[in-house]
């Protein structure tokens, strides 16, 4: 089959590679339907050294069941899923408290001899503990947001949740990528009525708007800290949704919250420290969040998606075919694309 | 009237100082009955430049009401009452919010002309907010617990529910200073079963274990990890109670707490910036705590002091006179008490 490998920065090549098959009972191999490219594939797109050898890439897809191993129950050829972009159990003690990034028997795609999700098929691990059936059929129109349950939505979702996001809450979200563009819908959905967006993409922050924002702060740094504070009566907001994953994005958080509110950072984390000294403690600030353990939130979110309550593949405003992945990739980068979908 | 002073670094004094009299209708004034040390006070003592003016210090007094405001109800002379370590209307939206640390007409003791609490008598701005009546008399045996609701026992308290702690919580708790034993005691009391309190002077850590603990962990720094690791099956604690205030302190913490879980700070931090970068964001790790918020505790808590059902009073091990303050600050600064009470 044919899947995406990256090479170095800047260099990603879609080639043949062994098709997957079950290697363990608990496996299951699903062919592809859609992938796509995410804000953090742009991290090693960007950086990552040259090497001969290139390695596997993408945790987001959904597909059809093509076989599955001895020890997979409740789910059979055919069957549509979608994939978390971590795989898990689904059964150990983290994933019984929702954390299933941190699962026992769990683990990452593209990584330790596993498929990457932006190719023809993926060898999935744990695939009864980690695929989720979709009622849908191959060609349903639904399926764009039915992939955003892998990653973007449910980020999203988990920056407004471990922020504490409910409808007495006013809101900041740092970031007008997908993440923050999913960070606010996700924010709305849990009934915020005050959503600042700050980004300065009018494309996309007019998204934003559609998708609940009601203030847009263009500005950055300290221009931006204080317009949040003037719309906010001085105060800041209760919450604060980074969605971006830099020092100044992470700096530009801390300066919108109100004193007792939290930060919750859901942007891979692009620093070691962070600046909560002690006017951060004298105003009771809290950070939280990390990566999103999207499996915890597919069960929840999947009936608003199917009943189109909420729309979160309008992320995607491009879609190519398994060849033209590192134009993806290329657009992404360049900021033409602000979410690439792929159709292999 | 008498009261606390300090001129610089070791140089604490008692002197002659004015009376308090009522300055705003929303004051009172309150005759000190016992007053004590904190932790806290030692950083100065430790650090503060040397200057010809003195300036008040002391954030923890209980006492009896001996003139109010015109504006202040509720309170009357003869009334005994405690005073949480900031003063607070009580009623601006913070405060309503339980975050009496941030209230908009609130301030702190020993500043802005406001008296300190080591000393003979207290002039209390927003009395009404600020004061809580206690119901003992002047001779009561509770009052050394009583006082510890003005901030030492809160502080506790603050650091195990920012942290989550409930029965179902592993806590871990760093330091075994008179802040963290009062942690100990505070999540005992709201029913976690498994504290493990790090701490490296016996006589403190066998308070610990009275007041909870169920495991003592003398090791530091990667030692100390290890041993907390190894108490867990390898996973660390879900809460960890931060009660020092210092980097390795912090590091410590964020080394014993399990994926998923809580570290929370209130000792008052004398770093700039928390190491939490990727490998925390990876397991979801999240920083809380600050200054706490006592006044919005003392409801909650006053009654089982009252009843004799926490004793965080234990952790004073040394009682003077106001004379005899320079001394106590002397004997908790050399380690040879662990908490100082004062009785003017």
């Amino acid at each position: 089959m044919r899947a995406t490998l990256i090479y170095g920065a800047g260099d990603v090549r879609v080639e043949d590679v062994p098709d997957p098959k079950i290697q363990q009972p608990t496996d299951a191999v699903v062919r592809v339907l859609r992938s796509c490219i995410c804000g953090s594939d742009l991290w090693p797109y960007k950086s990552r050294p040259a090497t001969e050898q290139g390695e596997r890439i993408g945790h987001e897809f959904l597909g059809v069941v093509e076989d599955v191993g001895s020890d997979v129950s409740g789910l059979k050829n055919g069957d549509l899923v979608v994939a978390p972009f971590v795989w898990s159990d689904n059964t150990c003690d983290f994933c019984a408290e929702g954390l299933h990034t941190s699962c026992r028997h769990g683990g990452w795609w593209a990584a330790d001899g596993v498929d990457g999700g932006q190719g023809e098929a993926v060898r999935v691990p744990q695939a009864q503990g980690t695929l989720v059936k979709l009622p849908v059929a191959e060609d349903s129109a639904l399926l764009p947001s039915l992939l955003t349950l892998s990653d973007v939505f449910c980020t999203g979702h988990h920056s407004a949740v471990t922020a504490g996001v409910d409808p007495r809450t006013t809101v900041t979200v740092v970031g007008d990528g997908a993440v923050g563009l999913s960070a606010v819908l996700a924010a709305r959905r849990l009934g915020a009525e005050r959503i600042i967006l700050m980004g300065r993409h009018k494309d996309r922050t007019d998204l934003g708007r559609d998708f609940g924002a009601t203030d847009v702060v263009p500005e950055r740094g300290e221009e931006g800290i204080e317009r949040v504070r003037e719309l906010t009566g001085g105060d800041g907001t209760h919450t604060v949704l980074e969605c971006v994953g830099t020092l100044p994005a992470l700096q530009m958080s801390l300066g919108v919250v109100r004193a007792g509110g939290t930060v919750s950072r859901v942007g891979a984390p692009q620093y070691d420290d962070v600046p909560l000294g002690f006017q951060e403690f004298m105003n009771n600030i809290t950070l939280t969040g990390g990566v999103a353990p999207a499996r915890a939130y597919i069960d929840e979110l999947l009936p608003d998606v199917l009943e189109g309550k909420v729309e979160p593949g309008r992320v995607f405003d491009r879609t190519v075919g398994l060849d033209d992945v590192p134009a993806g990739y290329r657009a992404m980068d360049d900021r033409e694309a602000l979410k690439v979908l792929i159709r292999p």
